[in-house]
């Protein structure tokens, strides 16, 4: 479509809307017949109507068409749900929350959009179909594209120390789609798996749901009480520990380098597989962080799942999960009957993204920018006398409440009066406790929305700042 | 990448080996370093050492790297799977066979890419980056992307009778997710599934993966015994009935209207939901078929399943499942699990697919094509004096082998040595019998190579041609 004749379809039938060419509440014609008249593809006449649809020119009853919005009506004109733009709807909160103009939302751990580099992205992604003309008419395999497959292991013997052969990874639908797996190929119902407290709220969810009896094990800002661990490895043989050692979802805690050997080491004593998720890495504010934990794994324990496009293209959802032939093959059973295999379009222009200095360089920038932004974050707490442990990398903050504020469900009722959102901590928390926590992100909104967000939390959480 | 640019270095490269400025089985600078060294992006010299490695000049050792191939080796380069070409093996079969110039395949229910309108999509499909040019810094919902669901409601509504909201709609990554997520939602192991005899094989693994007790449904030319369907629907009391009502996989029957509207009725009274997988509508011979059963139900117990991508643009993985609130919000949940929503760049070049009368009209001429392909393959097996149900669409025929052949896994086995495959009836089979079945598909090689494949398939199965 070509942009320029949108812009003519929508100035044409604003300038007819302008001149009263139809009355208040008339049936516009519809795309079809509109299309056909300006002899213009149905999809330019759509998005024009849209955009009038938007601009509180025209309103669409479901099944029947657009019509006319009376004058009076458009002054007054307040977006529902419905008429929301289309691009502020995508960008939306995947859990529901929807973005306004008002609202200061530290509840998601995903990248402003502001700080993608979308535009530049696009350009280079069209390259994609010049360099593979069937890329639409081509299945991947089950596994993943190969080329991709094969530039990701290098960048993982480059960078974290892991050597893998092709065989040994996959492309999945997100990292989500990778816990998921992992869950339905190794977990039976009643078996034990061992979570940390707190976690990935969507990570409870799927070891609950396959029926996982889940054993928590407490994240500390210098890692696992490894004793503990152990005793808890005796004691329940549980089938799988579930963690994610870099830059934790949601303390932003990173295990050491002498607990991650031990680990794999104690992975292969007590046969319990470990399934490293590996979302945070690429978002450091220091040093990068220690090689993963599947980096000292020598007997096939560990089960590596690594996140990449949130930083750069979310919308492509592309991960990988790396694991040994044996554990790979149930994977890749599952993965069959799951989706049959990734979309080959979108591990091409991811490929092309790898293999993009300049693409990838956007990472820089983003670590610095979203460094800003905690800073500002920690600054607003500091001044409240706020107490967190200050994470090395991540997108969040982990904060305890002021004893005297509540709950942070009751928190988070009074917040949301004022436009400001988080995720309460016992979403975090296997055993549903944790309920003077709250999970801050810094990631989303920018520094003036950080230090006007945090000013209303603060005053929502009951307690007065300090002089 | 420029593609230019791409083939200059290639030519470089071959000049250089052609001047024999390496030995035999020397190691060729790295991609890394050349590209360094050309000022070229690093993927543009992979891809000039890839097509170098397919055209037999070098070969790969896994993590080391590049090296020249001596040139007696090159004369009998055999590919090997690690060396095939990256294209062909995007293209094989997505359940491991590989397509060869030997092989002629029937195994594959898959449209021949030769048939698919590959450069022209490419060239519409980069609009989408600036129609939307957010779309890789924005996820999709969990239930799929707005504007597409809204597209696809309509298009329900004006040619299949089916009527629905859009909040009863959700986009899935092919019809086999959705099959998926209905067995996760809806079927707790040693609930009772009925099961269509024959049926497509990934459904039976699905639903026995979830430990459903599959109850057969035999299948006709004209459609089920509805008296036998009711006393199983009596006697079982099932949770659902997986069906493909309409060119049924692998026979291509078409169940009939009266049965559809009866099935709808039957679901409702006893409770069980239907799953209608609506994967071949769009290839038909003669008349298009009927509405989908789905029309028919006004009470929410059928779940509709329609693939889409598959004509035109297999590559982007797009289908949609519906249903009715309550069982949506289940569906929704699990689909959330399983991956947080397909992602948007595909729904976004599928919708301006759907949006173009040039793109869509392909699929006239597919049908076209296809029903050539067809009309040579029944010349074949009518030659043979085979015996077979002529359907009136989708993409195979379901072909009973001649009893003096031996079961058709043996005939397989024969086939294969000849370079023939197709798919065995027991994989089609829920109780894994209808060994003196085959299901051909006709859609994956061209004229020629059916001829050329039925003639050695019927030299194969042992018996004779007539005269």
């Amino acid at each position: 479509m070509d942009k320029r004749l949108f812009r003519q379809v929508y100035d044409l039938l604003l300038e007819k809307l302008k001149n009263k060419e139809w009355e208040e509440h008339e049936k516009l014609p519809s795309v079809r017949i509109l299309a056909e008249e300006l002899g213009v593809n149905r999809l330019t006449v759509l998005r024009a109507y849209q955009l009038l649809k938007e601009t509180g020119r025209i309103y669409v009853k479901e099944k029947s068409g657009y019509y006319v919005l009376p004058e009076k009506q458009r002054e007054g004109h307040v977006r529902t749900k419905e008429e929301a733009p289309l691009h502020e709807s995508e960008s939306e909160s995947r859990f529901g929350a929807r973005r306004s103009a008002q609202l200061h939302s530290f509840a998601q751990a995903l990248v402003d959009p502001a700080l993608l580099p979308n535009r530049y992205f696009s350009e280079y992604a069209k390259k994609v179909f010049d360099l593979y003309p069937k890329v639409l008419g081509t299945y991947s395999s089950v596994q993943g594209d190969e080329e991709l497959r094969s530039v990701l292991c290098r960048l993982f013997a480059r960078t974290h120390q892991l050597h893998l052969n092709m065989e040994d990874l996959m492309i999945t639908t997100g990292a989500q789609q990778a816990i998921d797996l992992t869950a339905r190929a190794f977990v039976q119902s009643g078996e034990v798996v061992l979570i940390e407290r707190p976690t990935y709220h969507a990570a409870i969810t799927i070891f609950e749901g396959c029926g996982a009896r889940l054993v928590p094990v407490d994240i500390h800002p210098d890692g696992y009480d490894m004793d503990h661990l152990e005793a808890l490895l005796r004691q329940y043989q549980p089938k799988l520990f579930y963690m994610n050692p870099t830059f934790h979802n949601p303390t932003g805690y990173t295990v050491p380098i002498r607990q991650r050997k031990l680990l794999a080491e104690l992975a292969e004593r007590y046969q319990c597989l470990i399934v490293e998720d590996d979302s945070f890495r690429d978002i450091y504010f220091g040093e990068p962080p220690p090689p993963p934990v599947a980096s000292y794994d020598t007997e096939g324990w560990v089960i590596y799942i690594r996140s990449f496009s949130k930083y750069a293209a979310p919308g492509l959802r592309v991960a990988a999960v790396c694991a040994q032939p044996p554990r790979m093959n149930l994977l890749l059973q599952y993965k069959y009957q799951m989706d049959n295999g990734a979309p080959l379009l979108n591990q091409k222009v991811f490929l092309l993204y790898l293999a993009s200095e300049r693409l990838t360089g956007h990472l820089e920038k983003l670590r610095i920018a979203l460094g800003i932004r905690k800073t500002v974050m920690e600054e607003e707490l500091r001044t409240a006398g706020w107490t967190w442990e200050s994470p090395q990398g991540g997108l969040s903050l982990w904060v305890r409440l002021p004893a005297e504020g509540g709950s942070a469900e009751e928190v988070l009722r009074r917040c949301a009066e004022h436009g400001v959102a988080f995720s309460p901590g016992n979403a975090h928390d296997p055993i549903r406790e944790l309920r003077n926590y709250i999970r801050l992100s810094y990631s989303f909104v920018n520094e003036a929305g950080i230090r006007e967000g945090m000013r209303r939390l603060i005053s929502c959480s009951g307690v007065p700042e300090r002089a």
